[in-house]
């Protein structure tokens, strides 16, 4: 008799998203007359830029010629985009990254989700508490955990790094050495960001101990203050040390598109194999590429006429980080990110746990956000909101919360 | 210091296509002027039929609008996608299977590759022999193989099922039981199909023993005979023992577009766990959902008109099918296949090792093929032709191959 993934069982409850969104339907089910804002969800809101749905339309007329038609592409990605995103992410910051090291993918998630695989199940893990949950979960499932101690509000084996407000929501270096550490900066939930001598600090860190960095930059478009890194290649060592996932989601609302990508740079290596042949094994082994739309889409990002386009789209969310951060504090709330992130962590009022106030925010005005305690322990008496709503929705919900 | 996932450094050679793509690349580059024809790799080669480029053009369109807009989908899918899939593929056929037992994909490799993971490690895997390759690498990612036994010519805890012309091409029900058994039909690499009483008896033995069949139906819709089931669900109790895997990439072109889906009926359980809710899970956690626009074109591909035209392509690459089994036949080879599958399996003249014939084939007469031995020990001394090249370069191949 075959035997299940027993890993899955210490999951905790259902991915939180989903329980966000179950919560919301049974709202609006026995409140249909009732008019939900939702700035929960990291979604976009704002359509496709026109330079990029010119760049879908072109790629898909190719494909219904029998001379454009294009079939399976490289796994790993299309030169035309791998140059385009080495040219202007990394060259163009004075990274020394090259295009074969960047590895092109239907999404930061999915990227984030697979990295853990190419690691042995023994390895010890490291995560910031509050924490994006699929960090969490993929490693659960892949049985690098051990089991959920309600005690602990954790993982057994998991090396938790508080960022709460009282250490500026800046994990400190761990005492105990992990092996993978996650890192997110600008931080999803948070929206703190981390100065370049911080970052130094870490690559410095893992360096040291023979740790690996698995950086997360889904978020870094967003970043207005200078000083702050747009990459992890921006310090030096990283190269030895550090993993780099990026996404098209947040800067140019692919979303629904479905587009990221993953950089590991050849120097990362463990007794003579590089990461970086694993990767591309596994690429080549259970994964098919992008889809050639997709990717010209992706390309169209890094034209001059995308680029300006998408800077007015992250200007547009930016305006409503600049509404939620200074409604609340009008409202009399104590709020946090929202300068370098499209993200608002506020402290509940009166000490209300995180899924009270969620379900307060829902019943008495419609307005949907996440709770703190979703990303972890220390999330608890948190509750993130999003700048990715439209400007007269957020605009609006933050109107009904100085009700409250 | 931190490791890595040692299952890796067991797998063998580089990935069968990859090692084909550098040797055509490197005879291409020692002679530019030689026309090498590709019936090798399984991709398509016609264009996307006009009534699913239309569907494409028209999501494009929404994606661009602030009310057609589309950010994050279900993970599982759209249901208009879903839907369509239900009626057409399974309820049409009189299989029973709800809407919300399919879950959509970015192809069915790596759903096929994926689905391992909500197994436990240490169920045993039988797998035929010759065999598409992603079953076996990712399972000795996963650490479910053991090692590579040069004598037996494959991994020691792997259950192979030879597949000859001595059998059929149909492999044997194992006497030791695996927990997990991967079928393909109709077949990739040799070509052949099952005949529903065939496979009815696969579904009782997994029934009986406690098995769980990963059924990959990736070729159905190149079925011409009666008797041949289109899925594993005609087959009477089919909903407790297997998983059944679909690709768009054979019948609609998608190679380079992305999609396919898995159905896991709610039957399937374990100690009480549906594999359903696991696979779910996943879902949820690892990914997000495939691009809108490309399930708008798989919508398309239930359409009236793109039945119609999508019933010509699939013609058209079956004409090739006969093209090459009869210029095979006359050119004085023996050759399998092409009768209900787009792939034909033929021996090698003289004894010739599977990779010595590739590499005639490419020096002489610049035709890439895949040596049967790239998919299994038993495929030593085959070779794989596909129909999915134009007619005008089969015909070329064919003419080619009979002035050897």
């Amino acid at each position: 008799m075959y035997r299940i993934n027993e890993n899955y069982l210490k999951l905790q409850g259902s991915y939180l998203f989903s329980e966000i969104g179950r919560r919301v339907a049974a709202y609006k089910e026995a409140h249909p007359e009732k008019d939900v804002i939702r700035l929960g969800i990291g979604d976009v809101t704002q359509p496709i830029a026109p330079t990029i749905i010119s760049a879908l339309h072109k790629a898909v007329d190719e494909m219904g010629t029998p001379e454009g038609f294009r079939g399976y592409g490289p796994e790993q990605g299309y030169d035309f985009l791998r140059n385009a995103i080495a040219e202007n992410d990394y060259r163009a910051r004075g990274c020394e990254i090259a295009a074969d090291e960047i590895f092109v993918s239907d999404g930061a998630k999915c990227d984030v989700g697979n990295i853990q695989e190419i690691f042995g199940t023994d390895n010890t893990v490291a995560v910031c508490d509050p924490v994006y949950p699929v960090y969490v979960d993929t490693n659960v499932m892949a049985g690098r955990t051990g089991r959920f101690d309600p005690a602990k509000g954790g993982f057994d084996r998991l090396i938790y790094m508080p960022c709460t407000a009282e250490n500026g929501f800046s994990p400190e270096l761990p005492g105990q050495v992990p092996d993978l550490i996650y890192l997110c900066f600008p931080n999803n939930p948070t929206g703190a960001a981390i100065r370049k001598e911080a970052l130094q600090a870490w690559v410095d860190y893992a360096n040291r101990n023979g740790s690996v960095i698995l950086y997360d930059a889904a978020y870094e478009a967003y970043i207005s203050e200078e000083g702050v890194p747009h990459s992890i290649y921006e310090c030096e060592g990283a190269r030895t040390c550090a993993i780099e996932m990026h996404s098209f989601s947040k800067n140019a609302g692919f979303t629904g598109l479905r587009l990221g990508y993953t950089v590991i740079p050849k120097d990362l290596k463990s007794g003579g194999v590089t990461l970086h042949s694993l990767w591309d094994r596994r690429h080549g082994t259970r994964y098919n590429g992008a889809p050639y739309i997709v990717q010209r889409a992706g390309e169209a990002v890094y034209s001059e006429a995308g680029k300006a386009e998408l800077k007015a789209q992250v200007a547009y969310y930016m305006e409503n980080a600049r509404t939620i951060r200074e409604g609340l504090k009008e409202a009399g709330f104590t709020a946090y990110g929202g300068v370098n992130a499209p993200y608002i962590w506020m402290k509940t009022p009166d000490g209300m746990t995180s899924w009270a106030f969620f379900d307060r925010l829902l019943a008495q005005v419609q307005v949907v956000g996440t709770p703190g305690s979703g990303f972890g322990a220390s999330g608890e008496g948190y509750f993130r909101l999003t700048a990715f709503g439209t400007q007269e929705n957020t605009r609006e919900a933050l109107r009904r919360i100085r009700s409250l």
